[in-house]
């Protein structure tokens, strides 16, 4: 595989998942079936490190954040907000006709607990979402932190969404308790894009039952019904079925600790360039994610020509997200961009990409 | 291709189609993506013989039957009932938590227009929900009948579910003046399941302006809004739009009109057969569908048995609807057994397939 994506995913996906999805079809109501779906749960459940179901919907990780609020919110939920995904999430909730509050935060800042536990505390709230890692700003949110403020309301369900996280650095469901962890294929997994992954803890379920209005493709209890039969409620992505089950080998292969590990190399390297060049982290210091740097271009380079440049070279760049950086230029502000360090990204294929970058800073119009 | 699955969905794809879903992946923010998107459009167009959008939607029908009843139904919706589909679609109206009112015809029935005008009379209600070919039971409705009753109501919006006809037999969207017709993509079209289509008229976006708590990922204005421009709304199964590309190519290199006889002879055949064999479709007369056949089982074959047998031999054989069979098992009547005639399949490999099947009923346990 060439290294292609350098933008936040879709990203580039290995040869040999790519075959998988060129299988043959078979029967979704077939023992085949039964046993390719069941073949994929160890794997699942140690990559979430839960032992709770992890249900696969056929669907974009957004369709999971629709899962989780028709599911489990009869009316109140509280968001934090700290950049575009987070943001649409909480406008979804809105959007299903849910008493959404969001508990906003600077772009480029993470998800602050003491906030949190504040606004937990002021109002009865049915379940608290957040972002584990902003995509658009490249902030990683302290999980830990905020799993001590969930402790203290053990009324409220955790929702997280780690679609840009997962895979790339460790996330212990169960020992976070968090109850539901939602993530897509497309991004630290390296899949294609078409499924998306969620744990899904026992009182997520309870709840559920106790909720109106769930329709049927995106209610839990209609995908843990057909789950438990070791099937989906209706026919599954199939090719994605099969790539996953060779993503999670190779996974294993790798070994996550090693995998993770070389996602923070990744993002050390980028950090470290960023820094040699002159540029600024966008993320605040200490809250810079493993898999997505976001970096402010304080030199006024010229990312669209670049992306042109390199594109004519097979390599896709990423000019950091467009509505953040609309908003940074209007107030005056330097805008963003990103590099993405995940999924099959390799240390040397950054530090080749960085001094690629480096030659076309130096090109003058 | 190796024939295989002779069930009413997944289909088998073609080879050069499989190929198509490993190519390497591609930002869904770039201009190859929307080029490729844009190419699907004259190809979608003609399939549904339409001037309206066909939008396209990661998940499978049933993700589009919540997008219909979210997106264009405040309260009061009529289905026709025919057979398990039919059923789920109306139950998850219900579910969706709108006032859901069903018309039921007995199984292996169509649907009745006259019965369907008188119901449409008496009360009303914004939209009227009809599955064109009820896979369950092999029963296709008469959309042009059901058309002329649509017409003496013209403030309620026409869907038709075409998941299991669509690409088998001519479905004029504008002609018959269906609001929504969607359809999936691993039965007549012959894709893997993974992405969904819908042709969406122009009322039926006005109509969702005044529906509150569409959600997000099934909201038809936010499909709409990204489809304007070429893209979706969240990163869609990339390799599904490369397969159904390719396979809108080949559709048109078959020819439409074509592809429409080769359904309605492979039918035909089957209807022959099973005269011939002694056995009576369990569809009414004049109903039976160009796709799927449902046959009375009145010898009491063991269709496990047969299947158990023939699945050595790489073929897959389908043993009729379970909870169709289960009931009429209970009410002490023959049950059915399906032999599906779409997508790849050819006249000549359905004969092979019978001649089988034939052999398979002469052997004695």
């Amino acid at each position: 595989m060439a290294a292609r994506l350098f933008i936040p995913g879709p990203s580039d996906v290995d040869d040999t998942v790519l075959r998988e999805l060129a299988r043959p079809q078979l029967g979704h109501r077939t023992q085949e079936f039964r046993e390719l779906f069941a073949s994929l749960r160890p794997g699942l459940r140690k990559l979430f490190s839960t032992g709770n179901d992890v249900l696969i919907s056929t669907s974009s990780g957004s369709g999971l954040w629709e899962a989780a609020i028709r599911s489990c919110v009869k009316s109140k939920v509280l968001h934090a907000v700290n950049g575009a995904f987070s943001k649409k999430w909480a406008s979804l909730s809105k959007n299903c006709a849910k008493d959404m509050a969001a508990l906003s935060f600077q772009d480029g800042k993470p998800v602050n607990p003491q906030a949190v536990d504040k606004a937990l505390s002021e109002r009865d709230y049915e379940a608290f979402c957040v972002v584990h890692n902003e995509t658009s700003t490249g902030v990683i949110s302290d999980l830990g932190a905020l799993s001590q403020v969930m402790k203290k309301h053990p009324d409220v369900l955790f929702f997280v969404d780690a679609v840009s996280s997962l895979g790339g650095v460790k996330i212990e469901v169960d020992g976070l308790g968090i109850d539901i962890c939602l993530a897509s294929s497309q991004k630290a997994l390296a899949l294609p894009a078409g499924i998306a992954l969620a744990s899904i803890s026992r009182r997520s379920y309870l709840k559920a039952e106790a909720v109106e209005g769930r329709g049927y493709y995106f209610d839990l209890l209609e995908l843990k019904k057909a789950y438990d039969k070791d099937e989906t409620p209706y026919t599954p992505s199939i090719p994605h079925l099969y790539a996953l089950r060779k993503q999670l080998d190779r996974m294993e292969a790798e070994g996550l600790e090693f995998r993770y590990k070389r996602h923070e190399e990744m993002a050390s390297w980028v950090r470290a360039w960023a820094k040699e060049q002159g540029f600024p982290m966008f993320s605040q210091e200490g809250c810079h994610s493993p898999t997505v740097s976001c970096i402010s271009n304080t030199k006024g380079i010229d990312f669209a020509a670049v992306k042109k440049a390199l594109a004519g070279r097979g390599i896709t760049v990423d000019t950091g997200y467009r509505k953040l950086n609309e908003k940074l230029a209007a107030e005056e502000k330097p805008t963003t961009f990103r590099i993405a360090h995940m999924g099959e990204r390799t240390p040397d294929e950054i530090r080749s990409y960085l001094a690629e970058l480096q030659k076309q800073f130096q090109v003058k119009p």
